[in-house]
């Protein structure tokens, strides 16, 4: 094994990971001018890292012909520009074949989705991790953790065996495990993300967390970048009065059990002209009531920049 | 749309649902002469509806190509001998395009894996079934239930717009719910199975199950057929005998959060002599306590016939 881990911007992950939507024409396909035309915006606002083919870009609703025109369309355009990670899932063999396409197309690192598989044990969550790891040396690897019974253990037994572990975005929403779990392994080793967004960020921050996911930045970029500089600056105070600006659009997103997620994110910009609202089953868009909620914080927000 | 739903036999979904299991080499590869061999004596013991690709199947361990061998494979040997039902899943494209192979292949039906979506709405998910249902009028449709936010409302919602939904596989383990969705909508419009195998069948029976799934049947089809006759002639008390017999396998099955599900089945058909002991992750073998564990139930089987 002659290759060598791509060198990775020392700071990649400790700053905000943007996960672009997935925009969809009326017919149904993927938008890709939109779709480029967002992430150019994103990176002409100030945002350095990318992750493709996550959650909020609709990941489990795209056919694996489009995850591959998403991954060789961002790094044909942008693997200069931001560091590139995609989201890789399902069986070993598609995820590695996943990796290996991301990696000829620019990543520097792969996101491992949460494995789908209903039946899963301790030291085959592993096992799964670490073939793929095993199979993309040269690139970064981040478990995309949501499971609450993804231990302390689970982890440093992985982080032991894959040197390219380089990140862990820790996206289950309990901030006292968190903090153990990082004052156990320690913040050396890796980088740990916090991987629910600007409503946790804060909280995450105080546990180790140096760099949040966000999907608020398709957006606008501006609350999470100063979000940022605030949690890296230690000043806490001013990331809070920020995290109460973007809370209660959270808050919308996190409505049904998470369903508006996404939905509410392409409402916004759509209202914006960004992008169009459509997405994918078992997604639906906003009904009438909702989006007008959307209406009234975006108009919340444009207002509070005219005070300032 | 001129295609018509295949002539399901009427009592297709009124039986056992056989999940084979997928038998892999020590080099990691599908046992494809253990798989058609498993399948052919589960046939021969009596078994008369085969479900491809579920999760008994390691399904979400198994790369796309290897579904579409499997199910080639099984529909040439034994589409005119046993009701083939193959698990889709996935993205609507994926999902469809595997329906549509499998009507190829001689199935009769498709069982619709839970959505792997993280975010999903009540509409999203009946959207998804339905977008699955319409694109394959000629086949049966099962959704596999497995999450306890699908609700009567939902069901009957899809039911209603989709004549080719011809059986719901209810997997989630509550008795109570299951019975007042059925007495909700009733039996007459689709057959209603219970998805959590011998353990809950006899309770789900009650409720108006009229067939269930098994993973057991990999090893000794037996016992689930007599409790199949059983329920069939409302004779509960020796569909609990049965049940009773077969309890403590299903309990080692269920240990570790399920993480045993399929290690359990495999051991005891390695034990047999039936296939290898090979499982993929995120699932790893049994340890050697847990081993002689199937050993000790095994032989435990083999007295009770002996003193008959």
């Amino acid at each position: 094994m002659t290759r060598i881990l791509k060198q990775i911007i020392p700071n990649t992950f400790k700053t905000i990971s943007a996960i672009p939507v997935t925009p969809f024409r009326n017919s149904g396909e993927i938008d890709l001018d939109a779709y480029l035309g967002n992430v150019q915006r994103m990176i002409e606002g100030g945002i350095r890292a990318i992750t493709l083919n996550g959650n909020t870009s609709e990941f489990y609703a795209l056919s694996p012909d489009e995850c591959r025109c998403i991954i060789e369309a961002t790094g044909q355009g942008f693997a200069n520009r931001a560091a590139l990670t995609v989201g890789v899932g399902f069986d070993v063999t598609t995820a590695t074949d996943t990796a290996r396409f991301a990696d000829r197309h620019g990543a520097v690192a792969v996101m491992i989705h949460q494995p789908v598989h209903p039946y899963q044990s301790a030291d085959g969550w592993v096992a799964y991790h670490r073939a793929i790891a095993d199979a993309v040396p040269e690139l970064g690897v981040v478990p995309y953790v949501r499971d609450a019974n993804v231990s302390r253990t689970m982890l440093q037994t992985l982080l032991d065996a894959c040197p390219n572990v380089v990140a862990v975005k820790y996206a289950v929403p309990n901030p006292l495990s968190f903090a153990a779990i990082v004052q156990a392994i320690g913040t050396e080793r890796t980088t740990w993300q916090c991987g629910l967004a600007e409503g946790w960020a804060p909280f995450f921050w105080l546990g180790g967390a140096r760099g949040f996911t966000s999907g608020l930045v398709n957006v606008r970029a501006d609350h999470s970048l100063k979000m940022l500089a605030a949690l890296h600056s230690n000043d806490y105070a001013t990331a809070m009065q920020i995290w109460a600006q973007v809370k209660p659009f959270e808050d919308l997103r996190a409505r049904h059990g998470n369903a508006n997620n996404v939905p509410v994110v392409k409402e916004a910009m759509a209202q914006l002209g960004l992008c169009g609202r459509a997405v994918r089953p078992p997604l639906i868009e906003l009904d009438q009531i909702e989006r007008a909620e959307v209406r009234a914080l975006l108009a919340a927000w444009e207002e509070m920049q005219e005070v300032r």
